[in-house]
């Protein structure tokens, strides 16, 4: 099992467009083979900080999500939406 | 229900003794009431970068979590193995 995190610094004023965007993604992600979950996360302190926290059955559904059609479409907006460039990991469970 | 990302960067040589102290962490933690998960995840690309992804069932248990002598004594050591400040989010959410 595969954990992804990942954490966007959204632009003032942009968080409402973010999370609509965000919500087509994860809509779609959720019927993706391999996904075991996929859901975005708000920070309680700074509502800007908007994180995808995924789970993947291996690297091989990752890989495969990244050329979905809402990937490509979707993540370029997300970004565009950014002040400054996220922090993402991949993480495999140790305990 | 709440979400805790806390994310470690420990100290080079130190990894195995922070992850020997978060087992007995992640082993007292879920037999907290108010825990739904709670494990350690380390990094695919860096190994020092070790980070525990929690669920709560609401604030008065994490709050509960941070007075148990698990918690105080156990936080200190693992702090003290890390490099530098980690990052720690709470996160509500959203979708």
């Amino acid at each position: 099992m595969i954990k992804v995190v990942s954490k966007h610094y959204v632009k003032e004023g942009k968080v409402e467009e973010f999370i609509e965007n965000a919500r087509k993604m994860v809509e779609a992600t959720l019927k993706e083979e391999g996904c075991i979950s996929y859901g975005l996360f708000q920070d309680e302190n700074d509502p800007k900080i908007l994180t995808f926290i995924e789970e993947w059955e291996d690297t091989e559904a990752l890989e495969r999500h990244k050329t979905t059609e809402h990937f490509t479409s979707i993540v370029p907006i997300l970004k565009s939406l950014d002040e400054k460039p996220g922090d993402l990991n991949i993480y495999k469970k140790l305990i």
